[in-house]
């Protein structure tokens, strides 16, 4: 799907009859949904994961059609890795839904048991978010760990893959909803969307869809935020930050700032920037140069970096840019103060990291910087889901609002006030004939 | 401020450069408020007490030349008297920052700890969401409130209120800027915006503003929607039922149904619609409609209602409409199902009630209407900050995500991720050298 050419006047298109009451008939497998157990859902993931198993090599050969046609088409070689799915990549992903199916049930739970007066208790329990929207690039492996998320969470999804990936993203469907038509589970509750006007048309249905994750680029997420008055899952662009301070183990540093540039750099965790105290720069640069230069790793310097050895001078462009690549811009910087103000200004609020051993320093650098990952004397790439013991993730959110880093389970759910009374007035307690006591019980 | 005459063409402006680096400011002042401890946050909401106390005669005397201004322009009787700031009301509203003083700290707090591996600790801590713009009409005391709650919670606040107000609203933002110069809360935290454009402009300023909070009109909440990336705190209709089971004490019954509706009617948790199974339709409308006639509610009913007394008849249009007055439209249902599927139809997510003396039915019932609150055997006036015993609230949100319902400190606040190591890096964990271990320390 490209997205690139739509501007801010290019029109949404209003929903059609058609989608707008197939998208009701999710919406009310939804509902049905978000009223089974949690081991129904449980058995509904298993039977997912058994049909994807038992369809696999129709699966592969859809693939294989889409792979044909992309390569007719000329797309890219890193496209066509994200769009390959071979049997060993579609059995992980299967292996995947039996995981999140083994994942503690996100709803349900209580957050809040009060008293507000005497037999009137007020609770505050976890339920399904509702409809999820989500729209994706190429990976068609995509669908099968959303799908398992959005059932997992007692939610339905309405889902628009890559049109390069179609075959592949039909037969997974095929199979999802073969394998809930066995299971207590509407098989209603997840609708594949086939073209470009239908996801856009999505955007509308604000009465029916709760929320749209949308995976892929900046241009796709910002358009997305333009064209919709439904809440949107944001991920902007990860500029990511490592700074070294003066009082860093070196050693230390050296392997981190490797790491995290070169572990995946694809990876929107990957640092775009280094920063260095002046007072270890030369120490650092003389370290961590050769390190980056088996690596494989660009360097791009500041007027002082170059004096260290950085071959190639940074542009201003450079701070703000999202790599994804084995690029790495560095700057010099005279103290901590520095380099909190470059991370403000050219930060995406994603993930940021310190080395130092000095405990006053690192604390300062945590609490200032307002990103939903500040890490000390480790990697940035540790920013995911999976790492974070969350079991699986829909994305990771650069918003500020909740939920925001890494999202499991637990951002796929909201809650209810449930208030249960015998009888109670709100006018008994305005004339002072009854009060208050809001005791927790819990 | 009217936006009724606004639609979606008409343009929201461009931030001005004066308007751009204002608003630059007062979030490098929430910035260092986000910093500051709960005991400089507590002592610089008493020392904003203090100085709205000891400005209360200029701060009456300005909202006399508001409401002499007022009269002259010809606003409604309501609209004055929300308007209308006098000695009491402004004693009331000091008294309010004291007591959100007293407020537990909603930042600072541990959310998660977790050992990801030997010597990767992480947690999620809460942290102020950073700057939020809030939008309101008429009633200047919630400058004050609104005010109090931000600096609580550790945000910055732009507010812009309506301009009917304007006397009076400078007058405490004087008096709140005076009150912080006092303390170590930067006094620019806090931001009058004086103009319609630059309200307007503020919604471009998704990279400076967190959050949107628009309170007023459906229609106001619905073009900031439409306007702005920002994430907005929604508060659409509230149009809110009460259903009168087969198995309700009728007595009960009556007494809840006459408190929904006529305690506060132009409150937006009292109720619009009354569901009646048909069952106990003629003997509940035989107590009820006296009850209502009392109260000077005027009913509007159903074919079937009319038949049990009910005097004029309701149209289509009755059953998504919010009165917020002493109107109330009737429907007697065949069953729970069709009393779910009206409220599913036309309701707006705000609070449903049931009455019944059937626990399974009112299970189903709680369980299967998808509202912020639902409730039995109470009146839906209990949906409120205070009355949850949340001690202040901002407003109620009907959107589906979190922050829902009433909303006080714990809706303004974010959380970030701490990762501390001791020089961990992915690789090794990719590599297979070290494993992640996942064990919560709390």
């Amino acid at each position: 799907m490209s997205l690139n050419v739509m501007s801010k006047d290019s029109g949404v298109p209003n929903p059609s009859n058609e989608l707008f009451l197939r998208v009701g008939e999710v919406r009310s497998a939804a509902k049905k949904l978000s009223l089974t157990t949690n081991e129904q859902r449980r058995e509904a993931l298993l039977s997912m994961a058994d049909a994807l198993a038992s369809s696999s090599s129709k699966i592969v050969e859809a693939n294989l059609r889409d792979l044909k046609q992309a390569e007719v088409d000329g797309l890219n070689e890193s496209l066509l890795a994200r769009l390959k799915l071979d049997e060993a990549k579609l059995a992980g992903a299967i292996e995947g839904v039996r995981k999140v199916a083994l994942l503690p049930d996100p709803i349900g739970l209580c957050q809040l048991k009060r008293e507000l007066a005497d037999g009137l208790i007020l609770e505050r329990i976890t339920v399904p978010l509702g409809l999820l929207g989500i729209i994706f690039e190429a990976r068609p492996d995509a669908v099968i760990q959303i799908a398992s998320l959005a059932i997992r969470s007692g939610n339905g999804a309405l889902l628009k893959g890559g049109s390069e990936a179609s075959y592949t993203n039909k037969e997974i469907m095929n199979s999802l909803h073969q394998g809930l038509s066995l299971t207590k589970v509407d098989s209603n509750s997840l609708c594949l969307l086939t073209s470009r006007e239908e996801s856009m048309a999505m955007l509308r249905l604000d009465s029916l869809v709760d929320l749209i994750i949308p995976r892929g680029s900046n241009e796709l997420v910002r358009f997305i935020q333009d064209n919709t008055r439904i809440p949107v899952l944001g991920h902007a662009d990860g500029v990511c930050h490592l700074y070294i301070d003066q009082d860093a183990d070196i050693e230390q540093g050296v392997l981190i700032a490797i790491d995290s540039k070169t572990q995946y750099p694809a990876a929107c965790n990957a640092i775009e920037t280094l920063l260095i105290h002046e007072s270890v720069a030369a120490e650092f640069l003389n370290k961590a140069i050769p390190g980056f230069k088996k690596c494989g790793v660009t360097l791009r310097g500041d007027d002082r970096s170059t004096t260290y050895g950085v071959l190639n001078m940074a542009s201003e462009e450079d701070w703000s840019t999202e790599y994804l690549d084995l690029i790495l811009s560095i700057k010099i910087v005279s103290d901590l103060k520095e380099a909190l103000e470059h991370i403000h200004l050219y930060g995406s609020r994603h993930t940021d990291a310190i080395v130092t051993n000095n405990k006053e320093v690192a604390e300062m650098f945590l609490r200032s910087v307002d990103s939903a990952g500040v890490y000390h004397n480790c990697s940035t790439r540790f920013a995911d889901g999976f790492r974070y013991g969350f079991g699986a993730e829909v994305g990771i959110s650069t918003q500020t609002l909740p939920p925001r880093g890494p999202v499991g389970l637990e951002g796929l759910v909201t809650y209810k006030y449930f208030l249960k009374g015998e009888g109670h007035i709100a006018d008994e307690f305005a004339s002072g004939v009854k009060t208050f006591i809001h005791q927790d019980l819990f």
